[in-house]
């Protein structure tokens, strides 16, 4: 039975390419609105995609894109429900893709062949693992051994502002045993792993107001406010000269590691050298003694992700601006609360502008860090099945990003999810030219039949 | 003659504007070479016009945009030059324009009728004011009582990089007894006004890299260096706690006032309230200690006109940036060295980079202050001249904006320049809703013939 639909993936990955590429060259980037109609077809194309092996597949309609849901089997018995997101990252900077982001192709590098395109990775590649997998059960053996659904949103990539709403409304058909979630990597682009830890977020958007309108440098240069000057003071101070952040009570409920979870990261033995170099670094620059896989997965930061004021395009003009913007996020670990993080990062902000500034703050998502409880049998049953997939003993790991999904399952759900992902540290999700590895689709594809066929044992648990 | 020539003027108002709205449709944005053509057809707009009194007007290709030429007048005795500049600034935030830039109208407003659109009074409303004012005398009197050079540039706004090789070149058209410049303003809105000194200027275009490419601030927050941050921390450093400018050595060459000139000023009872409460701001933000004319006048300043890195649209992307942007530029006085305020601001930048950061720096335009000997004859002459036309005692003033080609003729041909120009504190040039009042612009033709009257007894001087 396994071996059968193993081979199976082998000989299709033809047509599971294809699927793929089709469901790639959708144009389905949430965070701009010019982009709802392709969201709303990558929505159409899953729906149809999924009906095709006999899901009852339907989309719903939300405040903003819609989410895909859908289930198959047996309606007794283990329920597992799967998440995946179809909506992607913008593309720019445009001029620093090799290739347009939305005509995938399969490029052959040294290290082995890799699919090129924008969500490659980042999601719709992960998606699709798990889907080929279920397709292929059920080409090869009729059913699948136990009830899954299917559960796509399309906003992750804009704060998921439709989903707990849905998630609420919907609770009986997503409560489940079992939650899935494809959406992470291999350790250091080799060992499969289960994340078991990921760090939360907030993000925050100031704007900063000087004079009504942009000056004239001569005639008010020294005697004007300028709100760039003032951004950069605030930037500036986020940071201590240990480059810890200096936000008032920002490290409340940030818990020093355990002995054994120590232990087990030093066990790992993370090249941050390399991970570093791949990226044309060569230090690690957070905060002052911790060490790197700290710094990666159980210390909190604050990045500044875009920063707008003035004259920004080609050559000079010498405005005094009136205004200055920032985008700023937090990776928030253990029991940091946003919301307190939230106020104390507005009063300082507050408390350092000068005579004649104003600011004003946009509100945009915040999640806590989630931790799961691996006890439970299913996290070693998938650990064993996706280690035979390698031929590596896969681990339990921590995750820097934040998949603010997970905290969602546990919080309305009550269940803990499992995170297992394909993707490696060089696919440049976020980035131009974004790839997922040939290797990580096929593989990915017959782990997740590995898992399935294996939980199969879990019926009457 | 006089009174002829001014009733002449009043009559025919409706031509001269209707003249200066054909020229301000013209889109000669100098600065984004999207506009190279609106450019040079600003510029064969000027030959035309110029050549339909009289004018031998040529224009001259450069390596960038043309330069206009021509000249009027006895070829013997009294030789004046005037210069003015037909390109203009870029129009960006469009949004924040009521109206179309190039489509210019008569507004009335409560203060009386101006004249709205992008270059109306900077510098193309400015620059017409001499150039009726001779078309009128030429109409009314047959010939000018001296020869006048008409001199247009279409790079003021972007640095001048071609006029200096073609002052050098053409210098014997251009080398006059008397040089005119109409781009400066009435003190207060109010007072007509001989701008005596000008500060220079040096712009800097710096940009720090970090990593390789925008990096996943999940996957790399934390650990990698943030550019975004380093260049925050580096503007931050520009100033000082009294809002001094912090790069060494940055004022060396800066004069104290005397008390001559501080007194005059003093008499001026500068309304510095009015003058910041007209722009949304209440309070001085410069050098502690100091008082507003000087922050505008005799101190020099460092700003900061634009920045940009990561994401800047809308919505939100948690992406670490590769790289950060930012436009700096220095006012300059007395005599301060921008070629040793450069290195010294290189060598502060430098030297502030953590590991993994490199800076580039672009060079764009530098330039020394400028102040002028007020003995010469035709200073006290043009003052008098244009305090009949206003009824008030015209003034010997500073300028906080920086003239370039003020000290070019000073280099070039040995000639201290007259900056006379009319336009007023609220005309938002550089700005949305550029305006010139229509006050300005009849007073600034009849204050034009009342010097060329005037200066018609300097000619054997």
């Amino acid at each position: 039975m396994l071996d059968a639909t193993l081979s199976r993936i082998d000989n299709e990955m033809e047509q599971n390419l294809k699927r793929l590429f089709d469901f790639l060259k959708i144009k389905s980037i949430s965070t701009d609105p010019n982009f709802k109609k392709d969201c709303a077809e990558a929505a159409d194309w899953l729906v149809q995609d999924l009906r095709s092996f006999g899901v009852m597949a339907q989309k719903y309609e939300t405040g903003g894109h819609p989410i895909v849901q859908g289930c198959l089997g047996p309606n007794t018995g283990l329920h597992v429900l799967f998440y995946g997101h179809y909506d992607v990252q913008p593309v720019d900077p445009l001029e620093l893709w090799d290739r347009n982001p939305f005509e995938p192709v399969i490029e052959e590098l040294s290290s082995g062949p890799v699919i090129r395109g924008r969500g490659s990775s980042d999601d719709k590649g992960q998606l699709m693992t798990f889907v080929e997998a279920c397709r292929a059960w059920v080409a090869q053996n009729g059913v699948l051994p136990f009830k899954v659904t299917f559960f796509f949103e399309g906003e992750e990539e804009s704060g998921s502002p439709s989903l707990i709403p849905f998630m609420k409304k919907h609770k009986n058909e997503i409560s489940s045993d079992i939650v899935l979630i494809c959406d992470t990597g291999l350790f250091e682009s080799r060992v499969p792993s289960i994340v078991t830890r990921l760090r939360g977020i907030l993000k925050e958007e100031i704007t900063i107001s000087g004079p009504d309108k942009d000056l004239h440098s001569g005639m008010y240069g020294g005697i004007s406010t300028n709100p760039a000057k003032v951004l950069a003071n605030v930037l500036s101070a986020l940071h201590d000269n240990d480059n810890a952040v200096a936000i008032p009570n920002f490290y409340d409920g940030v818990p020093e590691l355990t002995e054994n979870i120590e232990d087990q990261w030093r066990s790992l033995n993370f090249n941050h050298n390399q991970f570093l170099g791949e990226v044309g670094l060569s230090a690690p620059a957070g905060e002052l003694g911790r060490s790197p896989l700290e710094m990666l997965w159980s210390r909190p930061t604050c990045e500044i992700n875009g920063i707008k004021s003035g004259y920004i395009n080609e050559g000079f003009k010498t405005v005094l601006p009136s205004q200055a913007t920032a985008k700023i996020s937090f990776r928030l670990v253990g029991n940091q609360d946003p919301v307190k993080i939230r106020k104390s990062f507005r009063n300082m902000v507050q408390n350092l502008l000068p005579a004649d500034c104003r600011v004003s703050f946009e509100e945009h998502e915040a999640s806590k860090a989630s931790q799961m409880d691996t006890s439970a049998p299913e996290f070693e049953i998938a650990r064993e099945a996706i280690s035979q997939e390698w031929e590596i003993e896969a681990a339990f790991i921590g995750c820097g990003g934040s998949i603010p999904i997970a905290g969602y399952f546990q919080q309305i759900t009550g269940v803990d999810p499992m995170l297992i992902g394909f993707a490696k540290d060089d696919d440049q999700i976020h980035s131009p030219n974004e790839k997922y590895d040939l290797e990580s689709f096929q593989k990915g594809i017959r782990a997740w039949v590995r898992v399935i066929n294996s939980f199969a044992g879990l019926q009457n648990v």
